[in-house]
C-alpha cells in the first residue's frame, strides 16, 4: 500500500513527462495565437456545481464522481470535467461585464472520475480544452473548431475527420424530444435499463447507447435534420460556408450527439486515423451551449468549447512516432571531474555554461572516466568537459566532441567561445 | 453556493494567470539547463504515505490533510507536499536503479492543506520544486542550492539571502535531542501544549515554536553547532566552501530547523526584502535528507531538495511590480469586420496570420468600427486590419498601425509581408 499509487491513477515520468511537456507547450502556444487566455479553476468545487452544471442524469454524476465531505460538512467534488467550473468562474468573477466578448479562455490540469481502469483509461487523467463564452455567432463556433484543428495539424496528425452535426436550437430540439419519445416508446421493452432512464431524462441520449441490440433500434430512429426550424438550418449553413473558406475538411454525421445536456446547435468530433490504418475514433470533442451559464446563475450568454485527453494524445502521437526525438535528450555539456579539487572547478565551469544557457550535467560521483563516458553518452550529451587535476593547476579544461571524438585543451576564459563552435546554439523544435 | 468557489480556494485568471504562466516557464527553463527533469505524480495519494513521509507527529497530518474514502473503501489523501509522493513514484518504479544517480527531477501543481484562510495563504495552492535522489555529496546539496538561487535570481529578486544550517548526522542529531530534552524538561510546565507533544515526537521541532513565551525559553536552548559529529561538521564546511567558490551569498543561523521530521545535515531557506524594505522572510526553503525513501520501502538512498509556493512569488512579484509588462498585450493583430461578407474574409486572414506566428483576434461582434478601435487599444494589439465589403470586393484589406495611427491599403497576397513589416517578430522576454 506505502509504496503503491492509488488504483486508476499513474506516475508520469522520463519519456511521457517529456512528450505531456510537448504536447502542451504547443497547444499552449496556438491557444495564445487564436488569443485566448489560459485560467486555472481548482481542482476542488462545491459538488453542488457539476450536479447542476454536467447534469444530474449524466453517467459522470451519477456514477463517477470522487465527492467526500470536508471538515466543515461541506459536500467537495475532485473535478470530473472543467466546463462547470469555468461557467462558476465566470459567474461569480462577473467575467463577463469586465472583459470583451467573448470571453476566450484556455485550460489544462487534472481530471479524476471514478471509471474501471482500463488500458490507456485512467481515474486521474489530463484535459485540455477551450470556451468562448458571451457571443452566440456561427464564427464563433467555427473559429473553435478551427483552433482545434490547427491544435491537431500542428502535432503532425495528418488524418484527422471533423464530424459535424447541429443539435438545432429549443425549438427544434422539443420537436425532436417528442419523436424519439414517440418512436422509442414503441421499442422500450427491448432495450436496457440505462435508456429507461434516459427515456425520462433525455431520449437524445439513447442515440449514444453501447448495447449493440439498443443500435439496431436507433438506426431506425427519428433524424434530427428532419425537425430543424429554419433558423437552426441556417445557423448550420453558415457554419459549414466558414469551414469550407477556411479549407477544413469535414463531414455532417446526422447521429452525432453529444452526451451532455448541455449542448445546442453545433457539436463535433475529432476522429483520427493512424498511418498504418489503426483507428482511434474520437480524440476530442465539444460543442456549443445556449443555458449553461444561465443555468448557473449568471446572464443569458451562450457559449462553445472543446476538450482534449492529453493521455489520449500522448498515446497516438506515440504509437504513430510523431514525437521530435530531440525532446528526449536534454543535457548538452556533461561535465567529468576527477578528484575532489576538480568538483569545485566542475561546479563553477556548470553555473557558467547554464548561465549561458547551455543544459549541462556535472558527474558528482566517485565513478571511473570510462563510466562517466558511458553516462554522457546516455543523456545524449554532444560535448564532454573533462577537468583533472593538472587541468585545475593549469586553469583549463579539456572539451570532447562526442560526435566528432575530437578534444582540445581550453582555458577557462574561452570556455562559452570554445563550446558554442562545438554545439551552437541549437532549438529543439 | 452553486456559484461560489470552495472556500480556500482562487480562481487564477487574467493578469495572474499571466503572471503564473511567465513563473512557471521561468522556473522550468532553469530547472532543463540544470538536467532536472520533470515529474507528475498524481494528486491523490493512499493516506498512509504521508502519514509516514510526512510524519504523523507534523501539523500538516495531524491537522490540515484533506482525506476521505473513495467508493472502494480506500482513504485517500489530496496531497499536502510533493516530496512524499516523488518518494513513492521513485520506490515504485525503481527509478533509482534504472537512472544515472542522482535521479534529479522538478515539480510542478496543486497542493491541498485546510488550514484557516489567511491573507495570501490558500487550501488549494502550487508548489514547485525540485528533488535529487540517490547521492550524498555536499555537491549535490550545493547544487540544488544554486538552482534555487539562480531561478531567484533570474526573477529578478535582488536582495535574497540564503539562510543554512546543518542539522548533521544521526550521531550529532541524537546527542543534540538529547541534551534538547535535558534542557525543555527544566522549562516544560512554563510551554504551550503543542510544546508538550513536540517534546515527546520530536524535540527539534519546539525550536520552530512561535508562542513568545515559548521562543524566550527557546533562545537559551543548547545550540546544534556544540553537538555536531567531526564528520557532520567537515560535510558542512565542504558545503559552505563550495557556495563561495559559486559566489552565492549566504548566513549561517544556527537556529534555522525546518519543521519536517525527516530532513538531516543541510537545511536551508531564501528570504527575500523588496526593494522598499519589505521583509517577506523566507519565500521557499529545503533540504538535505537521509532515511527517507528507505522509510517509505525503498534502497538507503540520500536525497536534497527545496520548494518554493507559486502563490507567494507571484505577490512578491506583483508587489516589487517585477514582472514584463509585455506579459498582459496578449493580441498584436486585431481584425475588424464590418458586415456578413467581410467576416468570413476576417476569418481566413486571421487564419492566415495566425500560421505565421502573429498573436490575432478577430471582432465577430456587430459593434461600430469606433468600438472596434477601443477594443483594440484594450487588448494592446499594435496593428488593426479593417476589412469592408469594398475591401471584399477588391480583395484587399486596410492596415492601420495603432501607434503612427499611419493606413494604407494591402492586397491580400502581400498580408504577410506587410504585417511583418508594421510590427516584426518581437519576443516577449
Amino acid at each position: 500500500m506505502l509504496t503503491n499509487n492509488v488504483k486508476g491513477t499513474h506516475d508520469i515520468i522520463g519519456e511521457e513527462s517529456n512528450g505531456f511537456a510537448y504536447i502542451e507547450n504547443l497547444l499552449r502556444q496556438i491557444c495564445e495565437l487564436f488569443a485566448y487566455n489560459e485560467v486555472r479553476p481548482p481542482v476542488i468545487e462545491h459538488s453542488e456545481l457539476f450536479v447542476r452544471g454536467v447534469g444530474d442524469g449524466s453517467d459522470i454524476v451519477r456514477k463517477e464522481m470522487y465527492t467526500f465531505k470536508d471538515k466543515a460538512d461541506r459536500s467537495i467534488t475532485l473535478r470530473p470535467e472543467f466546463t462547470a467550473g469555468i461557467m462558476r468562474m465566470i459567474v461569480q468573477n462577473k467575467l463577463l461585464a469586465t472583459n470583451e466578448l467573448p470571453y476566450k479562455v484556455y485550460y489544462n490540469g487534472p481530471v479524476f472520475r471514478y471509471e474501471r481502469p482500463q488500458l490507456g483509461r485512467y481515474r486521474q487523467f489530463n484535459q485540455f480544452g477551450v470556451e468562448a463564452v458571451g457571443n452566440n455567432s456561427p464564427e464563433i463556433d467555427v473559429e473553435v473548431i478551427t483552433l482545434a484543428y490547427t491544435i491537431l495539424s500542428s502535432l503532425n496528425l495528418a488524418n484527422v475527420k471533423v464530424l459535424i452535426n447541429t443539435l438545432g436550437d429549443d425549438d427544434s430540439r422539443n420537436a425532436y424530444k417528442d419523436a424519439l419519445k414517440g418512436y422509442f416508446a414503441k421499442h422500450l421493452d427491448h432495450m436496457c435499463p440505462d435508456c429507461h432512464s434516459r427515456f425520462e431524462l433525455n431520449p437524445l441520449r439513447i442515440l449514444d447507447c453501447k448495447v449493440p441490440e439498443d443500435q439496431e433500434i436507433v438506426k431506425d430512429a427519428p433524424k434530427m435534420k428532419d425537425y430543424l426550424s429554419d433558423a437552426a438550418k441556417s445557423r448550420f449553413a453558415k457554419v459549414l460556408e466558414l469551414l469550407d473558406a477556411l479549407d477544413i475538411p469535414y463531414e455532417v454525421d446526422d447521429t452525432l450527439v453529444r452526451g451532455l445536456d448541455y449542448y445546442a446547435e453545433t457539436v463535433f468530433e475529432f476522429h483520427y486515423t493512424s498511418k498504418t490504418g489503426n483507428d482511434y475514433g474520437a480524440i476530442g470533442a465539444g460543442g456549443h451551449y445556449d443555458k449553461l451559464v444561465k443555468e448557473l446563475g449568471g446572464p443569458d450568454a451562450a457559449g462553445v468549447g472543446f476538450s482534449f485527453g492529453v493521455e489520449r494524445l500522448y498515446s497516438v502521437l506515440k504509437d504513430d512516432d510523431l514525437f521530435p526525438h530531440c525532446i528526449n535528450t536534454p543535457v548538452e555539456v556533461y561535465i567529468m571531474p576527477l578528484g575532489e579539487k576538480a568538483k569545485v572547478m566542475a561546479a563553477q565551469v556548470a553555473s557558467e555554461l547554464r548561465l549561458s544557457a547551455y543544459r549541462t550535467d556535472v558527474c558528482f560521483e566517485d565513478v571511473k572516466l570510462g563510466n562517466m563516458f558511458k553516462r554522457a553518452e546516455r543523456k545524449g550529451a554532444k560535448v564532454a568537459v573533462i577537468i583533472g587535476e593538472d587541468e585545475v593547476a593549469k586553469e583549463e579544461v579539456v572539451i570532447k566532441n562526442l560526435a566528432t571524438t575530437e578534444q582540445k585543451s581550453c582555458p577557462l576564459d574561452k570556455l562559452i567561445e570554445t563550446i558554442s563552435e562545438e554545439i551552437g546554439n541549437e532549438v529543439c523544435e
